[in-house]
Parts: structure tokens; sequence; C-alpha cells
């Protein structure tokens, strides 16, 4: 496994006073370097008697060689370390999101029109036709991101209050990706019936629910319900977000190796949330030989008795001979494997052997299945969920232009349609001619991305049914 | 009654496609003001073949009004209107407020450090000691404003959706008069249990829950309840806002008159949810003589086997001699009357009862229980919730600066010290030189006013012991 690089993400700032003699910042510039880290920013804060006092700036792998490095610098003679701050917790402090007034209501006149008595009318004139909520209210521009902290990136379990600062991020990413207003709700409930009505009841000034970090069976049945409740999208970014970016990345893959979807054979390690939701992706867009894996191994339709309704759907729509098996007799001859399971999972022996020019994305962060260092003279197309390598796949291309789109046609649903049209669109944004086996992802700073999958779901909003907004004469 | 006066709530804009000839402007203008309307701007737009195109801005006093403007302009020969836009309407569209990233995450540096991830270790942070969310989240610094939509302003149940105009304006009070970031929630239940489910649901990601126009009795018990069940600060506005800001206005309109307010006979005309909150605000202030009337009159201690928890309340601890009789026999010898009912309610004959410099707060709004000019020559003091006449009762003197204060104290709670103190300090916005008979409330646009109740809460946060925050050393 290759060594995780020092990033911004366990970067710090340290301010240093340090002796007026030449060659002390050097001093410290090596000892960071001993350690190997970034340095990164020197600032001069000022100069107090004898000393230079000055802001480093450094990145690090992880807390303990932030701590490390800290030690480092500390024995120096002539240095001394008088303030540590994180950078990742200084930008967190307060929040990252606040509410702005999009008009000043500092005058008796905006006050009578944005507030009592003129927004009288406004709520009489809904009150009259509840669809006028969608253009008078926030509600046309706003999701919720609705969070129980039951299953929070790799942390797992860790509870309302600690999953919102991901809340947060989120709602940052609609903000800057999509322009949508979005706000995070952290539910102080696990139960799934609570949850289900906590989103009903709160939905009325929303215009879509953003499921995100709900753990698996669970967020299969709330997601479910809550699509049959309510008139407005409910998608669950961990299963559709994923399973949208995964489906792009396959489309692509299938163009630089020639391959059709319909005579692949594709292994999905992983029978949670987003291998599930990759499943139906992937049989919806034309795939016909599906093998998904779980720690038991071949999902078939034999000992189905424990079995729990996501697992049993898998069953009787996958593996079509209904073979069972370990992963390896899984992977004997596949042209695809899709990993969203955990770290180091997948043998190389699983990838020796798939057929020719096999195709591997091993999605599981921050670690993958199979690290790609070690199938690299083996496998023609390698992606992961990591930025530091090739083919990066991120919910981030995916999710802000789905809600995009379907606000735009006052969706009452994020359908199938409108999926595969995101997925298709996401892949359409590299050029015939840029393709290649490393280049088979947009990258997440493309701004094409965006306003082409909002235009697709749109579109397939209006021709599946979806759009409530009357569409305008062109 | 004075008649109604033409109001940018009724505002809007006609396009006009005026005859280039002399003297057609003016026309018009004689026509709105034969309609007694306010013409407002008049912008030149462009001039089209033989017709000057103008947009016209006029104030109307309500909906028909508007509509004989219009009616009227029409008629004048030479003279098409093209287009009437409403301004409040306008003003509405999309929404009033927004989100907004407090830095930008158009960087992978940026995206790794706002969210995955950076984010990870702040979750984890969180996860280890939840009270870290009021430091490293929004939390710190946000309030829901919740509502069934069940007595929304003078229109009464009309339902979460149409209640969303009044929620979000709230959202933009409280951002521009404190930097508050509150988010509007209106629920679609008028269920008590699923109220408070509701709220204590979603509470974990806000430092503060403003309840708002949900009806009495309901809103006593989802109070109370939320309030033993969350440790943040939760605070039913109708009741208590008014009853700060009444208190306030009592406070220096006793120094004009030179009454103490524990000497002083008061009668209440409303039992509903502001009328108990300022006999309760009343009390704890010093009142001992307090008789609250309902539509049977005076309540008393007889015949309350049909009365609910509140007029219960009302009963034991206001009207000591446990006298009964009509709002007459109450206003009979009376200092301070205030209203909290319906248009027109206290006939002059029950002012001309009240003894020497009678104090009248008439806060029906837009009408309220008696017209200021009905009684000019009598009452000493008039005080109503209108912002036409002097003295207007306005709540957005009150709830910006308490929450500003609960927040940066961590408050667990908005207790009645706190609300003491910004009753207190609303009152001494006004120099004691300065006071008057049509100065006793300041301006709601009066700057000062946030600051000093914020700081008087915050102070009281402390001193009662609802702060949760370590109180920096100075």
């Amino acid at each position: 496994m290759s060594e995780i690089q020092p990033s911004v993400s366990y970067s710090f700032t340290m301010r240093l006073y340090i002796e007026n003699k030449p060659g002390m910042l050097v001093k410290v510039l090596n000892a960071i370097a001993e350690q190997k880290a970034d340095p990164g920013a020197v600032d001069v804060v000022k100069v107090e008697g004898r000393y230079k006092v000055r802001d480093l700036t450094v990145s690090a792998r992880d807390e303990k060689h932030s701590k490390d490095i800290v030690k480092a610098v500390k024995k120096i003679e002539g240095v001394k370390v008088r303030n540590v701050s994180d950078r990742v917790f200084l930008l967190h402090l307060g929040g990252k999101i606040r509410i702005e007034n999009k008009v000043p209501v500092n005058t008796r006149d905006a006050l009578s029109m944005a507030y009592t008595p003129g927004v009288g009318r406004v709520c009489e004139s809904i009150a009259r036709d509840k669809e006028k909520a969608h253009t008078l209210t926030i509600k046309q521009n706003s999701v919720a991101v609705v969070s129980d902290g039951s299953a929070v990136l790799g942390l797992g379990n860790i509870g309302p209050e600690a999953a919102m600062p991901v809340m947060e991020g989120k709602a940052m990413l609609f903000k800057e990706f999509a322009d949508v207003d979005a706000y995070p709700i952290c539910l102080d409930t696990q139960n799934v019936d609570d949850i289900v009505n906590a989103v009903k009841w709160m939905a009325p000034g929303f215009g879509g629910i953003n499921l995100e970090d709900i753990s698996a069976p669970r967020c299969f049945e709330i997601e479910r319900r809550l699509k049959d409740l309510l008139d407005i999208p409910v998608f669950h970014d961990d299963q559709h977000g994923t399973a949208v970016v995964t489906l792009a990345a396959t489309i692509n893959a299938l163009k630089v190796t020639g391959k059709e979807l319909s005579e692949l054979r594709i292994v999905i390690v992983g029978a949670g949330a987003a291998g599930v939701a990759i499943t139906r992706i992937l049989l919806e867009a034309g795939a016909k030989e599906v093998l998904c894996c779980d720690r038991s191994g071949i999902i078939n339709r034999d000992n189905l008795s424990e079995a729990d309704d996501s697992k049993r759907w898998i069953a009787q729509n996958t593996n079509p001979d209904n073979s069972s098996g370990s992963l390896m007799d899984a992977t004997s001859g596949a042209d695809l494997l899709i990993g969203v399971s955990g770290p180091g999972i997948v043998p190389r022996e699983a990838i020796e052997k798939m057929a020719e020019d096999p195709i591997v994305f091993a999605l599981a962060n921050p670690v993958p299945e199979i690290m790609p260092e070690e199938i690299n003279d083996i496998a023609r197309i390698i992606a992961t969920g990591r930025s530091d390598y090739p083919n990066q796949i991120n919910n981030v291309l995916a999710f802000p232009g789905l809600f995009r789109g379907a606000l735009d046609a006052r969706a009452k649903d994020i359908n199938e349609e409108m999926k595969l049209a995101a997925a298709h669109s996401i892949a359409e944004c590299i050029d015939e001619n840029d393709l290649g086996e490393e280049y088979i992802v947009p990258s997440v700073f493309n701004k094409q991305v965006v306003r082409r999958v909002a235009k697709a779901v749109k579109e397939a909003a209006y021709e599946s049914g979806a759009a409530k907004r009357k569409k305008e004469i062109q």
C-alpha cells in the first residue's frame, strides 16, 4: 500500500518565536523536511526583542504526524512554539454556512413588504393555492440535507451532533456547485417511523429532501416510504449519487475498452446501500449479468430465509444462473469489478482471474478494496473514490446537477429516467477523443458537469412526467 | 375609525404606454390623485413610436383600491396599461432568504478541509464531546423558526405552506436585527405530540427554537414540553415577545405618569397566548392587581369546571378579590388597560371609567380594540401594534436581542430573569428626559435596542445559571 501523502486535511499553523540569527529558519524547515511533512506559507508576524515571530503552516499525514512535527520543531534550540492552530478546526469555528437576506429590511417600507402587513396577501394567495409556495417562498430552491448520524463517512454511528459538519459541508457543495439553498437537519432519532414522520412533517417548506449517511437496511425503507408520502424529490445520495457516477464511469470505461454493457460480466463487492443502488442502475441501463458478493460470497436464490428485503431483491434480480461460490469464483471471467465494501477486501488474485481488459472500481474510502499500484500491471482501467488517483468516483458530480434539474422542473420525484439521464450527461462531459484509461470521469471542478446534468435531468423530468412546472414556451 | 392610508404593502407598478403629447402624464397623476392613492416613482422605460413607455409605482389602501386605480388610468384616452406588477409579490418571488457559504469550496484544498476527508476529524471531536457542536457547527448561531400555520397573523389557520412567507420574514428580521441565522420550518401537522416530537428530533443542529403563530391553548403545552425536553432555548414569540415589549412600555408609561406597578389596577382584555404571557410577566415584575377579561367577563375562581389549564392559572393568580362582572366593571378605576383581543372590542365608556391618567395599550392588529382618536381626549398614554400611531408595541424590539444574548451565553433556556432583563433594557433605550406620552417605546430601527437587550439578556443568563458557555475573563 502506498504511503498516505501529507494533506491540507491535516494542516496546522504554528506561531514560532525564532531567535534573530542567520540560518534559524532553515533549521526549522529542515526539521519539518526530516518528518516528511509539507511546509507551506511562512509569514513574519512581527519582531519582538531578539525574536522574529513567524506563522508557519504545515501539512501533515495524520494527527500523530502533526504532533511529531511540533515536537521536532520544539527541540531546536532558539525556537519556541507558542501556539498551534489546526486549520481545519479554524475553518469550522462557528459553522460553515450562514443565512442571507435577499433584500435588506432596514426601512419601514421594506419591513411592511417583507413582513407584516404586506406578507399577509402573499400568505392568503398560497392558502388559496398551495402550489404557489413553489414560486413565492424558498421552497423553490431549498433542499433539506437530512441525516440521523448512523453511518457518517467511514466513522459509523456517531449521532446527530457529530454528523452536522458533514451535512453543513454537503449544504456548501449544493450552494457552490448548483446554487441550491440546502439546510442541514440532523435528527435525534434512529427509529425508522420517527425519521419518516420527522421528514414528512418538516417537508412543506422544502423543494427536495437529500437523505445522507443513514445506515442500511433502514435507509431503503425510509427512502421508499418518504417517496410515497411526499410530492417533492426524496433522494438518498449514498445510494443513488454513487450509482449515477458509477454508471457514468462504466459508460466511459466501455467506450475505452470497446465492450458492451449487455455482454458484460459484472461483480459487485458489498451489498450495502451503494451496492444495491449500483446494481439497480446497471440493470436499468442494460446490464444482464451482475453478481453481488457479500461476506458469505455470491448472493443467490438459495438460503434466503434470513435475508432482508434488499438482499432478497438482489437474489431475485441478479445472478441469472443462480451460481454460488466465493469472491474468487465470481471474478473469474468478469469484465468489471465494483467494490463498495471495505479496505483491502479484494486480493490481486481476484483481479488476475478477470477477463481481458479488466475494469476495476475500488470505491471504499479512504482505503480502497485494492490499491491501484497493486494491479496497475493487470487492470486496464482503475477508478477509486480518492482524489489522489486518476478517475475519482465522487458524488459531487451527480447530486448538485440532479437537484438543480429537479428543482428547475419542479419535479415531484427524482425517478430512474432522471438518474439515467444524469449518468449519461456526466459521461458525455468527456469528449470521446480525450477519453482514456486514466480519464473516464470528469473532474469535480469541471463547471460543465452541473450545467449538463441539470439540463438533462430537467428534460428527463418533463419527458417522464415528473415535472410539475409548466414548460416555458421557447 | 380613521381611514386606512395607502401603503407600500399594497403598492404596484404599472407599465404605461402614454401618447407623446403635452399634459398626458398630468392626466394620469390626476386620475390617481382622484382615487386618493399615492403615486411614487415615475420611470421612463423607452420611447416606442408615438408612445412614451413609463413605469409608474402607486401605493394603494387595499386590493380593491388597486383595481380601481388601474381602472381609472385605463379610462384615459391615449394611455394604455400594459402590465401591472404587485411589488410585494415581486419581492417574494423565489423566497426572501438564501444560504451563503462562509468560504468558497472551489479548490481541492478547500473541499478537503470543509468536506471529506478533513471534516472527519471535526466530526470525531464532536462525537467525543457533544457540546463542541456549539463551537464547530452553525448550532452556535442558528434558530429554527417553527410554525404549524394554525394562527398566522390575523389570518387564522392557513396551514404550513401559506405560513412560510411569515416565517421567512421572521428569519429575515433575525438576520437583519441580530445577525442570527434563522431557518423557517413549517410543520405539516397540528397534533401537539407530533409537533413536540418533530421539534425534539430536529433540534441537534439548532441553538434555539422560536415557536411562532401556533394557536392557543396548544401553544402552551407545546412550549412547556419542549422546554423540559431540550437543552436549548424554546421561546414562543407570540406570548413572550409581546409580553416583554408590553412590560417595557408599561415601565416607561409609569415613569411618565408617576405611578407604581405594585399599586396599579391592570385590566387585560383577551386571555389567549399573549394575554396569559403579559399577565405572567406583569406579576413577576411586581404587579399585584391584575384582572383578565375574556368574552364572558372577568375571569375568577368560580365556575372553573370547563376552564382549560391557562384559564385556571389566570383565575388562581389574578383577581385577588375574586371579583366578577363585565369589562366595564373591570375598567372601573383601572390605571392600565391592555387589549390583546380583537378589533373594536373596547368601548369609549370603558376608558371613561378608568382612574386618573389612564394608560391604554390597544394591541389588536391591524384594527385595535379602540382607535386612538376615539380616546385621545381622555387617555393620557395610548400604545398600539400599528406603525402609523405613536408607541408601537412590536415584538421585533425583543426577540432579536433575546436570542442574540441567549446564543452568546449558550443559554439552555430563555428564563423569566432573561425576559425581565430584556424588558428593562428596552425601556431604558429611551432617555428619561426624552420620555413623554407619545414616546414610551423606542423605534424598531433604533440600533441601540438589540445591543442593549442582548447584553442584558446575556448577563441575566449568567446570573440565573442558564448560561453554559464559560464566561470569558475580561
